[in-house]
């Protein structure tokens, strides 16, 4: 099977097991697990933050630089098909308490007038209070893309005194198709989250970042929500091992997804626009095509081609470390004549 | 002082306070208030529906009836001006744990396009699950529009098996307007709200309206988030004046307010659009004007009007039953002063 | 009918409601309603605190008073049959996030070993923290009682800096049977509620006392909580009449409370202990009698008297301003008649 | 050191680690790790139920396990110390909106007359509905103790038709200890968690069992609260692995603990009774002693011995796989010429 429904299918590799079970260990819930902690230094320190957190997902970091940002009964501004937004399952109301406000705009990016008219200044206690603007970059449902307008927002955001939320899942892919370093991208935002766990091929985990007084409010609240662990070392020398070995090679994801987009472009004309595959994901758009999307992964499935619906219309293939460039080649073509 | 700020504003008439002191009265947190339960029982046949119940405030109606089409974790699509994202302080997410995606549109208008992409099928549990429609109608922040999809929303949403939730603090604004009764509105929303202290000038109080078993469900919530009360029949008897005396005359203020659209528009064109004032609202938008909303509302204040800011440059007059025709041009005739 | 279920059920007297129709009233969500404010500063300055805050119930001014001094994840000490943990449908864990742990004693009362055994101090942050300690008095379901070790409790509070919270639903009748001012209890709590709408007659209301910021803070929740109101002050007027009229006659509701507890005594010796119905609430014990209490409750109907079931075996009286001595003295025997 | 502040403190062994590098695995998000498939129907046929749910922590499986039994704004009863109550952080109230009400027994144990008289049965929409009761089996800050009581409650719940929340943590002391399997325990509760980070020794990890249904909507919410894991059978692999060789060794852990009791109570009577040890945990109360805890806790520290202190006058010293016999004694002696 070639699965290309996420890069979060990845197995860790014969080096990454090694490392994992050579890593010191402690009670990380008492702070005392080495490991744990020069991971959580690492990423903080690539990132231009003072501070950082293991958690167990990415969707956890954002819970708690969400939940750090805002309070309950506040907002958070973001694109309508954001991580955050679509993907989480409501947590940042239901377990927070924080509603949010959304612009859609294609590839999910940022579009500033949009923002600048949803952001509510405290107009008197009965509007809902604007607490900060959460971007995700590289954007997931928008393709993988890699937001335009970054900069341009943080810098207006702190011309206002709004904190920015970077929802980083992958901004080591945006990092490495735009070469710009992570943490100029991070140091921007006051909270941000990345992940170990997509195309870094670690098995579990994420780390928040943050000011130190934020990451110490957000490890008490990762205890309530029972995400406190013990021996988490043996996970994170996983993230140890992938920053050292599969940062680099996500050029090659990005190779391989600008490849598939060429394909299934040239089979399906306007389904995908190949220069707009920014870094490791290919959304195509069904409609053109008269195929549904239940049935294109169906029957991809029975070519040994793994392939996922996340729209009324959109297929995703998402690159990663798990699939060479010929076995990608391979989906490409297998989804190619399924589209024609 | 002739206030414009909100139509909220209106004093208990003489003859809604004879009603108020005659009018039998219970426990209503036992069920057992008459005057309490004519109202609710008057207003949910009004509305075509099987029951009601009396709230403190349209807000809450909206907390109940939006909670009861929802679930924690789940979310309601909305205008991002709606009345329930906008100026509710963020209670749908903070008290119920329900979240909001938003569409913008022009006047507040339902947008069938942006609608479509942003409800969220079922596709596995990962998204969030759309759990409602909402719609406002009349729309506040929208300038006191009339919405002209509404028949259009309500079948697509039947077609999919999602319910509409009716915010209708206005709704006997846009029946007055259209001639459309309320019931052909309210009987399209599995839930719906209409409140009696806006133009309809009860001191306290609304009313949501629903099924007997979500009525049920939902007085249980009342009396949890702290607002059952007990004698309420002395508000409720004026709610039931204003049904019978007040609906009407709800013309007036829609011609006061064009009126009003007019003068101003004679004096800073493009700042309003008469045409486009459906009811009692006014919103002009001083962009172009070169003044500032907060100096426009002080210098209204010192020549006896009040106006309220309803965004970074919107200002906001609103009709009403305690505002005669001769006080809305002498208020129309000094805020347009102020912007030439 | 003689209704001895509560005292809530009390109708507004032909006074109360001539105060009603002719006071002032204006928009209070905006703050500018003179009657609601001059309530809210007599009651606050009765209470002895900077700032009051109306509201639509006693549940109410309880959810906004724990909430001010607590914070999600935080905890709150009660007594188990409390109102705050047995009344309020869980509003506190429901709405606010916050927990309780209960001690349990016999009339409700007070008891420090079990208190200070509950309290939990800042241990690492593991274990969940005691935010406040809030006390009923008089305790409803603990029969009307006046608590004995209240200045102790609050002496003990103030040395480990732990706020108290007062709910004084029926703090009036406290004071006026042990002859302690109200302020002298209030003043001892961070927060204090007090009811409009029970023994002193009023229709609908409460009033929450605290420091200015508390209050300041209480608003913008009551708002998000959906109960702002807009034309309050025909209610406030009642709560104004209710202060002027009906506290000092508090004393003949005690009087005959003991009355129906002296009758009930004499039937079912051990019910109830006369010499222990410190207010205007008798709890019955209907145990040893070998009735039941919905037969009870029923039979007593049949003969014009209502009683309220609020436990297996607990049947409660309670005697109010609409119930004389002698509808009292009857309901009494009615009901003695019935435990024999 | 040795290190008796909690059996959370072990670290994975070789054999541990091998089992680990060499388990399948894939993404459990999806539902495709086959380990992590293996731990849970394995825990959940070793317990008597349908299904199971691997997470990572027991806090976690709690705060699932008492979600799917409540709803927000119900309760749950347990007792005081209770680790839900005590040791969660307010989780139930901040993330479930469920409150709880508390009873305080010697020990932890279950007090049945107690438990009768806080049930709230069903008596109309003004009380909070008890929705499960919770016990803790065995009683971490009640010393480790076995319920005495857990079949007749268990009794008594099933009649009224109330459903007994299991905080299993460490339900295999409680069996080793006793003789009664695991199953006789959970299978009489309709959701149990059980840990496998603890005196079993895996790195990470817990188990919620119940019915299919209550399990598969545990899964949707752990996944909203952010503990979805993709590759977790690295973890899974640890708990099989902790099944198969670390069960019955507890009974050592047992042994050494009443071998510390023994010598605490030699050298400060009463502070600790042996024959209350029931398995690896002691509490002494150094109330007594004349001796703080932090005093203590600093003193052992500086001699190479980790306590903890869980009160304040409670020291707690558990022990575990990593502790031999040997180290326990010294660490007794060590703490009892504390004491003296």
């Amino acid at each position: 099977m070639i699965d290309l429904r996420s890069d979060t299918v990845t197995r860790p590799s014969a080096g990454m097991l090694a490392a994992m079970t050579s890593a010191p260990v402690g009670d990380d819930v008492y702070g005392e697990d080495p490991t744990v902690t020069e991971l959580e230094e690492t990423v903080a320190g690539l990132l231009g933050h003072e501070a950082g957190l293991f958690t167990v997902s990415g969707s956890l970091a954002n819970i708690l630089g969400v939940r750090a940002l805002s309070a309950p009964g506040t907002e958070v501004l973001c694109e309508a098909s954001a991580h955050i937004a679509r993907a989480e399952l409501g947590a940042h109301a239901a377990v927070s308490g924080i509603t949010t406000r959304t612009w859609s705009a294609p590839a999910g990016q940022i579009d500033l007038a949009q923002i600048r008219a949803l952001i509510s200044a405290d107009l008197g206690p009965y509007f809902v209070r604007t607490a900060a603007v959460s971007v995700e970059n590289t954007h997931n449902f928008g393709g993988g893309s890699i937001q335009r307008s970054y900069d341009v927002l943080a810098d207006e955001l702190d011309a206002i005194g709004l904190p920015l939320h970077l929802d980083g899942a992958r901004l080591w892919n945006a990092s490495v198709a735009s070469g710009v370093p992570v943490s100029a991208y991070a140091s921007r935002a006051a909270a941000a989250s990345v992940c170990l766990s997509k195309g870094l091929g670690a098995p579990v985990g994420s780390v928040l970042v943050g000011s130190t007084e934020l990451i110490r409010e957000a490890r008490v609240w990762r205890k309530r929500l029972g995400a406190g662990w013990r021996q988490a070392g043996v996970l994170a020398a996983a993230g140890l091992y992938a920053l050292q070995h599969n940062v680099d090679r996500l050029a090659e994801d990005h190779a391989n997804a600008r490849l598939i987009a060429e394909i299934l472009a040239d089979a399906a004309p306007g389904s995908v626009k190949p220069d707009q595959v920014d870094t490791n994901i290919v959304v195509a758009d069904l409609a053109a095509t008269g195929k549904s999307v239940p049935e294109v992964v169906e029957a991809a499935r029975t070519e040994g081609i793994l392939v996922g619906g996340v729209g009324p219309t959109q297929l995703r293939l998402v690159t990663h470390l798990d699939v060479s460039t010929s076995g990608c080649r391979r989906a490409g073509e297998v989804v190619a004549g399924l589209l024609r």
